[in-house]
């Protein structure tokens, strides 16, 4: 059941013995939410922990810096971000089916929670928990200001997409007020790279090829790169954007090779070509500007040689 | 003579026949400032022109849609976003010490002008370009917002440096209420590369050395190679900033041969290093972070040995 943000508080402010969870492969966002709602429900002098189904990320830790474990079962399950079951992870599977209250901004929300406070038109699922805090009459303290502040950068890309609204901006203001240390987080979030990560990227980019007068960068990452190089997976955020980044590209393509063998495609797309339309072909989908499919038992060169040819059927078909 | 802003505002209202100057080697912010102000005095029913000692660059030029010349020899001279009369360029040198007042947010303003309104808390001088027209009872047009929007987000990387101000963020929400078009106009500004610029950097990229254990980072771009791809002065912005991005790199070293056969140097720093120091060495100078120097009739091996060496001097002096 949909709730308002008022009833929320309300909810949270009664309940003690709070688990609040994250989904998994987690984001600045999701653990951004995670940890300024732990930070504020401790305030408050309730019993708060946090559940992730997986390691939260090394350039994520200093949002938990200082934040000790508390060992008490769980009464009141919150979710942040999630907007599926299947974004539990299997860490999480006992909850599934035990969560009392769901904070999120997808659209795409699947409701499983018992309440839920979902508003699609938030950059961040961040703007949603400093609305909720504020609610709630928790102090914005500096730690509190960094955790948000997080969530809001990494969601929009540093302000720069189009979720961005007014209020996305001015909460940044605010948060920056409250001691939100803005600069060093955006150095680590969008001015750091590993070693390993500027290695995959590099070869990545020695290998991309254009095609169809240069309307179709392609671009490949095998396994033994990313091996090679020890590059853990949250390392290779981004990546995928980098071809359709260059100037006269409207499909921009990244295929990586997964553990498994098989090779996943992640399709970036400027107008007035699909890219759900596309991957739609082999059995993918997605959004019009993003949208993935996967491949098994495939070589990389006759995933190509179907993926240029929908490409290129695509760009055909515009032109007419 | 410095004045208020309250000041600058009554000239341009007192004035009339108004010419707008931008500096050489015009940047989003300068562009930004001239075509939101010029629109403004015109929305005011005056004369006023632009110019600038170059052309303006391509990606710039959606600043200036729409926008007729208008003929009349200048009365009243302003210019926006130059600190010193070094940066007019040859183009403007006849007004060079004609300026009637300067608006500006570098520290490092000479004064050059009659007046000057200089504030260097200012993110980007686009930040006082809208206090003044809104003193000025201007209008805030979506076009005039596309320019203030502009300047804000190219002189602090979109809101991503230490230059970023809450005023920054809470003008980025007013100008988005406005009309600003921001992410499309981010997307130009931070999501796009010409082809030619993509050759230049998988190239530099490709020859990117470490030493010292992975503290330094040494990027060399020659002529040949800007030459070969034929991009433009302007398509290699931000390119001196990758060496640095690799995580543990203290000093980022991007060498570039100039047209003359020198080779310029841009080094940028993480603490305790101190660009400036290292580059003093050299006859250059800068900031803490971000410094340069040039060499002429050395060749690039002689270059990196002498830089590398300054580095590591200064690497065991941090040691110690």
């Amino acid at each position: 059941m949909d709730i308002t943000l008022h009833a929320a508080a309300q909810r949270l402010l009664e309940a003690d013995h709070i688990l609040i969870l994250s989904h998994q492969s987690p984001d600045g966002d999701t653990l951004g939410c995670a940890s300024a709602l732990l930070r504020g429900l401790r305030q408050l002098g309730k019993q708060a922990g946090f559940r992730c189904s997986d390691a939260v990320p090394k350039k994520f830790e200093y949002l938990f810096a200082g934040l000790e474990e508390q060992a008490s079962s769980p009464v009141f399950v919150v979710s942040v971000d999630i907007a599926d079951q299947q974004l539990f992870g299997a860490g999480l599977a006992e909850y599934l089916e035990r969560v009392d209250l769901c904070i999120d901004h997808h659209g795409t929300n699947s409701r499983f929670a018992k309440e839920c406070y979902v508003e699609p038109g938030a950059a961040a699922a961040c703007e949603i928990v400093f609305l909720l805090l504020q609610e709630m009459k928790v102090e914005i303290t500096p730690e509190i200001a960094d955790c948000l502040f997080t969530g809001l950068c990494t969601d929009t890309g540093c302000f720069r997409y189009g979720n961005v609204t007014p209020r996305t901006h001015r909460m940044a203001a605010e948060l920056i007020e409250r001691g939100a240390q803005a600069a060093e987080i955006n150095r680590v979030m969008f001015d750091t790279k590993t070693r390993g990560r500027l290695e995959v990227e590099r070869c990545a980019l020695q290998g991309m090829s254009f095609h169809f007068d240069g309307q179709c960068a392609f671009m490949y990452i095998p396994r033994k790169l990313v091996d090679d190089f020890a590059v853990e997976e949250g390392e290779l955020d981004g990546l995928a954007a980098l071809p359709r980044q260059v100037e006269g590209v409207l499909a921009g393509v990244c295929v990586r090779e997964k553990k498994d063998g098989s090779l996943k495609v992640s399709l970036r797309t400027n107008a007035p070509l699909n890219a759900a339309r596309i991957c739609e072909a082999f059995g993918g989908g997605g959004h019009n500007a993003a949208a993935g499919c996967a491949f098994q038992n495939c070589t990389i060169e006759e995933v190509k040689e179907k993926l240029l040819a929908e490409i290129q059927r695509h760009l055909e078909g515009c032109k007419s």
